[in-house]
């Protein structure tokens, strides 16, 4: 082990570096405004006292910033700071540490004071400190610091030492130039991925764009998704998404239902993508122009909604690509193409990329084209069609070469798959990911896959965005139909996740048949046909999504998921958590009966100290579902829930009642 | 990001790789023979199936030993293998993963001829596969795959086609050849250093050599200390450690109980090593010469005692060093050399070394040449005292630096202090550490430890020797004084940790009486004085010792730590753990009553299952401290533990009764 002049001299250990993912091989993730709060391990071989730093930078920046670190409590060698990452894109942190002689020295002298054993060479080492710091130092510190180290070794009267050694201002002047030769710095830098705020808080609602049409059995178009808008603009969500939108394949056409033979007049499936007209750039002509597609975005702009794009990385066998590129899809010994199996079922009406092609880079600059495309029509959320069934470098590499350049854009993964999978590709970049929440209805699998998500490293990097349906997903407990079940599901997205979605007018219209029962499949799929809603229908849960979206957009203690806690309650049916905001100001208990059928009933019992509740004064619970007030007192509280009425309570927890003593007349 | 023309098309991850210390930064430990498990993380984009392997080498050798690794269960993406660590020293592993196309074409082949849609193409695909692994194949296998790859081209007859495609030979041979063009390899390479068996499974006996002379108030020699092993040896120990043998420091020489101030004829510290006869490699005259500690080792190693030695890396004033390296100690302005100090108290007997000296490699490798010097006498095992008050990076450097040229070198370290840095000093390298078992009484805080230290990835690095008391250590639990208080602490060490140690005879004599009160002082402690002691006392625990060693002796299952499981027991005084060997065969419950005063008892209840007891016969439990034997049936069996008899109980299990079919005449 060759070592160099200082390193042997490095005495500061530096571990255990947080917020990080696999040791700082992928970024975490933040949004702009957040505080990172960063901490590590650092301590020294026997009683020198120590100083740490933080340094942080937003990724290009010259200079780093630095910000003191502080100690998190004697004996845990835990140290902590924090900074903010104002605005978007990157940022890199590193930390620092040294052994702090000077520190060390003030505090051994504090010590030998009050012990009355201070002696006079205490002091000259103090001034040999202090006469080294003046070199570092600049302008009038460096001359002030030679002064006072003077003035130590010249003082003969020792209340006078004592006095001039102690003093506050001494001490601060010595920190601002500590003696760093022998700094140790983290053997690596960590990165930050910093997000617009919609990454973390975002309802997002998915609807059928050729599904629009006033007049029934008519291809909606463009001015009719516009037309949709307001009605999705009033319940409240903040992202509308679309299943993609481009030519679809005529060769192998997919009928109703999944038929595998289509009849002249089905439209085929909007993920068999690409025809003569054109492949992922292109615009389905039935829906419209580039211009109305503009048109559109411009209109979802003005009510506050942000458009999201279905990017579904395969090709129909009718995609221009197949014939312009034909090494990007694997040959077969019969000079075919290679169609997507998963065998021995075939799906022949789409061609997967091949990952291993000789010409990988030119592909990988296409599909990058692709999003840059989009982009340059003002969209920035991308939500991705089975990533997992490409390769891992693709997106390791088009992710931050996308986010270089837009670092507002973000990418939804749309992969149902296993979680070492899913959770890779949240590491590579993805920005929100799906998850098994479709699939979670009990108080135990709920508490702990929500706990998983926002109570452990996962959360650093993979943001959950929970959807209760998709048009791949009705689940068989929706398939049991009916208001409670529906609502049970939207409460907990919506509450559970501060980014969820629905897909809609399915879901407010409790759409419900599957094809086949043990199947997930829609009867009669928007898939693969068009549908006309009836978005009037009087049963709609229109008014209830519009209600809870209005409570999230209110209640920043739903605009986040790292604060969960679950809460007890001794009936398995009943399900209780709460969230608060950054600055605890806000607090929301929410409780949801899992039991779609019955009235369910308990004690729910609240951790009041934990929470901040005052064990000595009632509390006020708001039911801001329905208005409805609740005076509690104490921990153990009873609960309700009718699911034939409402099968939750979203509750704004008021900490405390105000008494006479709370106001301003009293004194 | 630049991308080389490979990996874009590196298509598998590999993460989490296991067994790791702060991924890969330091080694895991290991002891001679042992089976490593080494498991990570594998996975692709989409359904292509995989292959992967471990590579494993001795550092230094050429080649690296690759062992096919096997999934460890279906939705898992967790793969693993196994190796053995044969030899003392260093090794290294790391793990590849690709896309095997030839497994995935062979697997899904099974699925298309099990529902007969298997086609002419299949073939041809596998065909070429079987052309491709023909030209990475050599000799006789090379033709051999060419030939069946014709044959597939060519055969007509679908049965045959199939029988010839799914032939197991045929699979065999093509794993042979993979195609391991866009292999992932993992980001590094991990360590494993491998000791002696003693480092995992060890029984240390202190005692301090100038208290063996026969005739008391005379300075033992080493040819007392001669006379006293085999005392040692039919105790059942392995390890025999002396405190400091070498000359002590004259100038602020410690007088008896620690007193600041010695009279003519107090002997000193050991620990203020240094005088004008010598330091670190000198031996005090007192106790003899060279030759006369040689033979002591000889004898030792004749009776299976290893030798180990204390290490102090600290001078007395008048230690030879003081004045040769001057710059190796720290002056202060008034030219006096800075003796430790923990302000308001002193040290003046001890200076610590400068590891900021500008000399500070020339003093690393003197420092180094004391271990150099005594390994050349044939000790290879030191305990090092307060290695947490000397620089990390001497250590980080030292220890690796002398285990290349002796692997069987082991170290103790000797650090009472913060956890972090405790386990930063095992990482970096010590082979053992002291922990904090002196002070774990209760049954809640000794799970909690143990469960720590052996279930947790601190098992991968730090080695638990747990001591009851050292010279330093007389915990106010063994002040109470008594042979069920030490009994107690002597099974719980004995069986808690595969590597235990005892400071005697102040141990087996119950030496029991503080300085003071509150403090962990023995009065009159060896530290400062020669001791004699009646080895022959009626009273002594020797015959305990010995007998619980023998069972650790011959029993496999309490030499190793991380197989432990405490089981439930009703009654908190009293704690119930089990230990097995590695292949299972030995399986050892431990009962301890933690009360000293009373006697406890209650229900003990054992996971039949998990412990592979059948639950439908009756098993036996031999309590190997007195011979006892016990049926017992089902879970819950009753216990009763009186500490003026003995304070537990050590059963040996034997799973199951034999009933007349265990026996040959039954058929």
């Amino acid at each position: 082990m060759a070592l160099t002049e200082k390193e042997g001299r490095k005495r500061v250990v530096i571990e255990g570096i947080t917020p990080a993912v696999d040791d700082g091989r992928f970024p975490v993730k933040r949004t702009v405004g957040d505080r990172v709060q960063v901490e590590a391990d650092i301590f020294t071989d026997g009683h020198d006292a120590i100083s740490a730093t933080l340094l942080a930078r937003r990724e290009g920046a010259k200079k780093w910033i630095e910000i003191p670190m502080q100690t998190m409590g004697p004996g845990t060698d835990r140290w902590s700071a924090t900074f903010r990452v104002a605005e978007l894109g990157r940022y890199s942190f590193k930390v620092q540490g040294w052994v702090d002689h000077f520190v060390t020295w003030h505090r051994d002298l504090l010590k030998r004071i009050a012990a009355g054993t201070d002696a006079a060479v205490d002091y000259m080492i103090g001034a040999d400190l202090l006469a080294a710091a003046s070199e570092r130092a600049a302008g009038r510190d460096a001359s002030w610091l030679k002064e006072r180290a003077e003035l130590l070794r010249a003082t003969a009267i020792a209340t006078e030492l004592r006095t001039q050694a102690t003093d506050l201002k001494l001490f601060e002047a010595m920190l601002r130039y500590p003696d760093r030769r022998f700094v140790t710095e983290s053997d690596r830098e960590y990165s930050i991925v910093v997000d617009p705020v919609i990454a973390r808080f975002s309802a997002w609602y998915e609807f059928f764009p050729r599904s629009t049409a006033a007049e029934p059995g008519k291809h909606g178009t463009f001015a009719d998704c516009e037309r949709r808008l307001p009605y999705v603009a009033e319940m409240g969500f903040n992202v509308v998404y679309l299943p993609p939108i481009h030519p679809i394949g005529v060769n192998f056409r997919k009928g109703r239902n999944n038929n595998p033979v289509s009849k002249p007049g089905d439209y085929g499936s909007p993920w068999a993508i690409g025809a003569a007209e054109g492949g992922h750039k292109a615009i389905h002509p039935d829906l419209g122009t580039l211009e109305e597609f503009q048109s559109f975005v411009k209109k979802a702009k003005e009510l506050e909604l942000a458009v999201a794009l279905d990017i579904a990385f395969q090709a129909a066998p009718d995609h221009p690509y197949v014939k312009e590129h034909e090494n990007w899809f694997k040959k077969r010994p019969d000079g075919t193409v290679q169609y997507a199996e998963n065998p021995p079922k075939k799906y022949q009406d789409i061609y997967p990329f091949d990952f291993e092609s000789e010409d990988w880079k030119g592909m990988w600059e296409e599909l990058k084209s692709v999003f840059d495309y989009w982009l340059a029509q003002g969209i920035t959320i991308f939500r991705v069609d089975n990533p997992h069934t490409k390769a891992f470098p693709f997106w390791t590499w088009v992710i931050p070469e996308i986010k270089r350049e837009h670092p507002e854009a973000l990418f939804l993964a749309e992969a149902f798959t296993r979680p070492k999978v899913m959770y890779r590709l949240a590491k590579v970049g993805f920005s929100q990911s799906y998850t098994y929440f479709p699939w979670r209805n009990e108080k135990a699998e709920l508490t702990a896959y929500l706990t998983e998500l926002a109570q452990t490293p996962v959360r650093e990097f993979f943001r959950p965005n929970q959807w209760p349906n998709t048009p791949d997903i009705l689940t068989e407990f929706l398939q049991a139909g009916g208001r409670a079940v529906f609502g049970i599901r939207l409460l907990l997205a919506a509450t559970l996740g501060a980014n969820y979605g629905i897909y809609g007018p399915a879901f407010e219209l409790m759409e419900h048949e599957p094809v086949k029962r043990g199947g997930e499949e829609y009867l009669d799929s928007e898939k693969y046909e068009i549908r006309s809603w009836d978005l009037d229908r009087a049963d709609s849960l229109r008014p209830l999504i519009a209600r809870v979206n209005e409570i999230r957009n209110s209640n920043q203690a739903l605009q986040n998921d790292w604060s969960i806690k679950f809460h007890a309650c001794e009936n398995d049916q009943l399900i209780c958590y709460t969230k608060e905001s950054p600055d605890g100001g806000n607090l929301i208990l929410t409780i949801v009966n899992l039991d779609p059928d019955n009235t369910q009933s308990g004690f729910v019992t609240l951790p009041l100290e934990e929470l901040q509740i005052p064990a000595d004064r009632g509390y006020e619970a708001e039911d801001l579902l329905t208005g409805t007030r609740y005076l509690w007192n104490g921990p153990r509280n009873y609960l309700e829930l009718n699911p034939a009425k409402l099968p939750g309570h979203i509750l704004r927890i008021q900490r405390k009642l105000k008494v006479e003593t709370d106001f301003d007349y009293f004194l």
